[in-house]
């Protein structure tokens, strides 16, 4: 019998166990989680041996505070198409304390400047006997380094997996299915509306016309110094290179290249020159052991792995020791991927509890 | 503390616990999994626990048995350049069962037709209550069902990874990283030596010729059917589609289209026309819930991330209903790599248990 199989039998003799989250932050990621929870309550009881209940959701704008515990589909009902939930407002750390949650799931947008709000909310779970899930890039990117120190002092856990990716696959491939592999470096595209804007300016469109089309259809933030600045590029590099390289670097030593700066000249004599050019992202361990990083519009031969990514594409390439170059992408990343990082995560940390 | 660093701290209080493996086939990948495990020895030791010997080491030329263990560097000094080790040939079963070990490894060549031999060393390994590594598409190709039966009968575990793609994370990236994600099909650049023969074909180079050039650099298999004739892509695509698709097919039922039938102009127009000509193996499962497969040469866009894929690249664009498209390549993916696939096999056996 396989350790799945094992697992199974023992979960579907056992009253499936319960786990209640507390949500903070309550936009598309958080829904799209709770709809996929919905989906896969049975799976959870019969699989995992999971009752996942929702204690507590918070956002700016409204409060649900329910200790017993609700099921997803009951906190999608109760919030409908609301922007909030229908309690007044609560200060996190209230909400955290009385939700009596075994695990905070962290989806508040992403903060410049070191990340202080999301952090404490992740460092003040840890210190109320939490383990934390987040799709929330900011305190990964910023504070890993104390995040693990945390986490170590106070025996919990956290996982990440959304920061990156969208869901793919990269601190548990590493983790989990390359052991003993050292992660040397990497190049990525991290940044999907990069890739389209490109793409749409390698067509006629102007920069600004690209970017006003995609913010009007919610693809692009409404701040565009994430998505063309290299700054999202740039602290997912900084997440990744502090965990799986323990870089110790933040987003703001990660040199970057704005889109603005490119003409669209250059993105067209790169499609004549049989080349893609792409906003890409390289990570390195100098000589001197100190890993540097960069964003920059690069032109990439067709032949390489990373000019194939397009609009909603986003993939890294992984120098390891071990096992020569991985290339990890994915193709048609939306919402319920990401959903779907945080989903996956939940099912790791049960397995290591 | 997370769960790898509480592991450490247990293996290194406790004495490394032996380990003993009986390696059949010591081939090329053989011999770089036994420098591997030399290399890895203090590793082993202080991060897993493990202290791994070789028991006994069986080819058809020469065997080797050593029940009370050899390091992997010992094995690799006593065979030496030979072809085989220096004691007389002994049949597989008998050294098997003088060995024993606590792990079987196959390392032993292809067979086509139900690869008969290899199967037989699976099932008697599971019979004499050992696990088992292979890099051996047959047995998992012909008669996957037959063995996940033996191994659940006789409480056996066995791992493959190497099967496929050199190495690379294809089953435990399903398994273990994408936790209840179901894959629907795949479509799959499974052999280099292809890559290889269309590339120099574009570049004006015959077939003839350049298969023979690839032979004599002992690249391409003396007999090319497995590579040219799409055999050695149709048994990773049964592999893959009976572990984890429950396809319950044979590599006879994948349709081939053999590169022997493609006219060199085909390949000069793919590329005229900004396309590349590949191997594509695509297997789905059809409204009637057979999962069928075929192993054609396509024309694909430069856009398609197949496309990229050149000399020893290998790479599979896994559609899954959870996580839509997940694709996952090596580049550079040579015999140490394949090598490595047996050893992250044996590191997940070690969890397991």
């Amino acid at each position: 019998m396989s350790a799945a199989d094992a697992r199974k039998a023992r979960a579907r003799t056992a009253e499936p166990r319960p786990v209640r989250l507390c949500l903070i932050g309550f936009g598309s990621v958080a829904r799209a989680f709770c709809a996929l929870l919905a989906q896969q309550e049975r799976a959870l009881a019969d699989a995992h041996g999971m009752r996942v209940l929702v204690s507590a959701v918070g956002t700016r704008g409204g409060s649900l505070l329910a200790p017993d515990g609700l099921t997803a589909a009951a906190v999608l009902e109760a919030v409908g198409d609301a922007p909030a939930p229908p309690q007044a407002a609560r200060p996190a750390s209230e909400l955290l304390r009385a939700s009596g949650a075994d695990v905070l799931v962290e989806l508040t947008v992403m903060e410049h400047d070191f990340a202080p709000v999301s952090t404490g909310h992740v460092l003040e779970a840890f210190a109320l006997g939490m383990d934390v899930l987040t799709a929330n890039k900011g305190p990964i990117a910023w504070n890993w380094d104390r995040i693990a120190e945390a986490a170590k002092a106070s025996g919990r856990r956290i996982r990440f997996e959304s920061t990156v990716m969208d869901g793919l696959p990269v601190f548990s491939l590493l983790e989990l299915t390359l052991p003993d592999c050292r992660l040397l470096g990497f190049e990525a595209v991290f940044n999907a509306t990069s890739n389209s804007i490109i793409d749409a300016m390698g067509q006629g469109e102007t920069f600004a016309d690209a970017l006003a089309r995609m913010q009007a259809a919610g693809v692009a933030e409404a701040d565009p110094a994430n998505d063309v600045d290299g700054w999202d590029a740039a602290f997912k590099a900084a997440a990744l290179a502090n965990v799986a390289m323990g870089a110790g670097i933040t987003p703001a030593a990660i040199a970057r290249e704005s889109l603005r700066d490119v003409a669209p000249e250059r993105i067209a004599q790169a499609r004549a020159a049989g080349m893609r050019l792409r906003l890409v992202t390289t990570v390195t361990r100098g000589t001197d052991g100190v890993v540097r990083g960069a964003v920059r519009a690069a032109e990439l031969d067709v032949d390489h792995p990373l000019a194939a990514l397009g609009g909603d594409s986003l993939g890294a390439l992984l120098h390891t020791d071990l096992m020569a170059d991985v290339f990890v992408a994915e193709r048609n990343g939306l919402v319920p991927q990401t959903a779907y990082g945080v989903y996956a995560d939940l099912l790791h940390l049960r397995r290591e509890r």
